[in-house]
């Protein structure tokens, strides 16, 4: 039965995070192959926003109640370090998550087929050098404050300081002991964290914040044929080690910060319905 | 009694689909008649996509407590293959929600006869080949990455992934033994998906997602004098076809990766609430 | 006491609905003065449809609880007909809101005076003929599809319809025998309600749909110096009466398609409040 | 225990409005380093709205419990003055908050550091004379209705006003005698009325409202290097002066409006959780 609930698991996951890719990464395929990319006025940062927000929600609300809705390696990794989810699920769990956001990126291949062969396959798939997003962020427009790019280092700093607010998010929204929200609205009170977190700490990195949502459709976009997905050390160092080291700095800093002031410790929600 | 109840459902299908469109097409209008329309940066796809979303919201929360709120003939006849809503029931739904997106688009018409006349009465009212949705993205202003039309098959592709989406969402949302959100706001997380649907998946075919909605307003425009809405088999294949098969996609790809994981059988409210 | 009470409910009328303008016309301003104004891209009407939909949530939440916040001269009408608000409020309420209306727009004065005194006191407190909404929306920029100017007859059916909306929206919101949502969010819900008039019918009138809103800046506007406020009968026939109106219109739809076939008769809370 | 519970309290503070500037000023220096700064249109207020809106909703979800999250001197001195707050905890929240401000800022000039740096060093941490918000809303790109700079007398009032929205929206949505909301959320209704004081009433002065906000990244910009961030007395008068004044505006006019003729006295959830 635990082997068939673990079975159960790693299928949400996988469904839950080729969700999560399908309508994230799609707003950022939709936004950058419409015309308003003609101008840079017309990269519509919000409408990103908003999509990868809701993104969030629909994936967390359609898969949490048999996983608990991780669908991010990082938040994985902060539950077994820190909420007693137990280890032997974690690389399962990152396998599930890595395999949904490839089959996303299929699924929206097949959305967007016409427009992306149009453009010579770009990479809209994920953030970083040679990205669609890095191009309209960091340089082929004029611009009035000459802004150059950001450093490797720089942009994972980003990325750690994003994943931490995101953990902080998760955590306070499920968190029963502090402020945690009712009627089952926890999985919003997550898509308003990313918001939060794209709006304002998305700029240097393109908030990857997540490993498998990097990783999965990288690996896709080289099989399509897209160059230069591995290239250097930016896929490695930005959005895989620094998301998995922000989650730990965001669970860590939660607990020192909030968990021990409060009235007894925080049993988070989706430590419970993700433990076995 | 029985006879008095479908009655007051049909009426309630009829009703609520005839506000869900006319402030889901009225915010196509609107967006699409404004001086914004002149440059491709002014195209506010973010606009519409709150404006269908507080639609679907609106809508739902006005009737769905009389018929269910289905106001789409793709989800009814998801819930009729999956979730005993009654196939007696299913044609006389398609009718009323058919006649409901009718009068929606006249309702619409009387609010916007000025600037639809003065424009030469364009097609606002659908998306596909001819639409001014599809001028807008498809390619009258100069592009950066010269993006051509997407073919019928993708697009209608979108229409099924998409309503794939919203049949997530809405059995998400409704289902007590997942996360299902407590307090009577499960038709705001519909709202939601939708929301997400349009901003991740809406740019090959403008996401009609639902035969009706697409369908009233098609013949609303033909009476009143807009050529072409019923060349070619798009307005049969993309709207129509797409969503009713991409709607049972949805609900079984459900069923196979959440229902069948949950600790139970999940019965959703949509599916309590619409039965007879 | 029950003097007393009227006395309260007058106070909170007048205090919500000065908040309501402060707030709602607030953002019209903003967006009017800033230089964005400076070309046709920039007229962010989703930023102007989100002002007013959180001016109406924080100002019914904030008076809510002593007057059940109707803040407007339509709904208090529509109340007092089919709801059993007492007539002998109806005269009262109106002028407590007009008042209010007028002190919102007093208080924006204040904070906005620079900018307003700069650019020459034009009309930014309402809608229709000189406004500096008519003038974005309807002609002062080249648009592509040359859309002339909305008739009076067009722009009244516009701000009808668009407080049939409001209706719909606040009596769904607070219908215990509908979906009626929980944990006090009602007022959310007739916010989202006004969001959805704004994205979707608010092009041709401007969406006053409340004569206290348009009535009391008028005054003050002409008060201060602001020419033509009262020329010919706009301000009768489109934000008095189209919204009086509609908002009966709305109410009786709302019996007729919605109340009759719930399970039993609603008694909204906005009425349980409001009423003596 | 008394002082331990004081000290977690202060804690919380800092940490608080640590994330509160680091999410908040996150968004305005995210959208004054983008390209879309290129041109007036560019400067995507409404994303900044968002931006300070769910800046606000996480922080207070991640402190709340501990703290109560008042995050802002302004709503202590208020909840001092008329809600019970102990006044000899008034000068340790104001530091602390004081300093959580300049970490945000801190952290956030390690994710931004090289735009930053490129930039030269702007005044994106603040409004008011010499900020990169008042570059773009008050005059360096052509506009229509030639609007001069606010002075500092109405850029106060404006924040004065602005705060006294906010208290009216805390008071409330926290007000179980008046609509106050249930299942925890009332700190999205903070995070609301701050989104309807950015739309609103932002354009003067950008909305301090906040002067723990306004002046730990104000000192730590001076620290390394911007210019003139303390030259003339807008940096006292503005953003401490007014907000401090507007605070208590709030609360004694929801007090004389409000809470005067509700049932009985409200006690405010957010008194309740940060009295010691």
């Amino acid at each position: 039965m635990t082997k068939n609930k673990l079975l159960g698991e790693l299928v949400a996951e996988t469904f839950g995070t080729a969700i999560l890719v399908l309508l994230g990464v799609g707003a950022v395929i939709n936004v950058g192959l419409a015309p308003r990319m003609a101008s840079a006025a017309g990269w519509n940062w919000l409408t990103i926003n908003f999509g990868w927000c809701f993104a969030v929600v629909v994936a967390v609300y359609v898969v949490g109640g048999v996983s608990g809705g991780h669908l991010n390696p990082a938040v994985t990794l902060a539950m077994a370090v820190k909420r007693d989810f137990p280890w032997s699920k974690v690389i399962p769990f990152w396998v599930a998550q890595t395999i949904g956001a490839f089959l996303g990126a299929a699924v929206l291949f097949l959305v967007y087929q016409d427009g992306l062969v149009a453009a010579g396959l770009p990479n809209v798939w994920t953030g970083g050098p040679g990205s669609v997003f890095s191009q309209a962020w960091w340089g082929d427009t004029a611009v009035r404050h000459a802004v150059g790019s950001y450093s490797i280092l720089t942009a994972t700093i980003a990325e750690g300081v994003g994943t931490a607010v995101l953990l902080w998010g998760i955590l306070a929204a499920f968190d029963a002991k502090n402020l945690g929200v009712g009627a089952n609205l926890g999985p919003l009170f997550v898509g308003f964290a990313v918001l939060a977190v794209g709006i304002s700490l998305g700029g240097p990195s393109g908030y990857m914040i997540n490993p498998a949502r990097d990783f999965g459709p990288r690996v896709f976009a080289t099989l399509i044929g897209t160059k230069g997905m591995f290239d250097g050390i930016w896929w490695l160092v930005g959005p895989i080690i620094g998301p998995l080291a922000g989650g730990l700095f965001g669970i860590f800093t939660y607990d020192l910060c909030v968990t021990k002031w409060l009235p007894q410790k925080a049993d988070t929600v989706v430590q419970k319905e993700a433990a076995s």
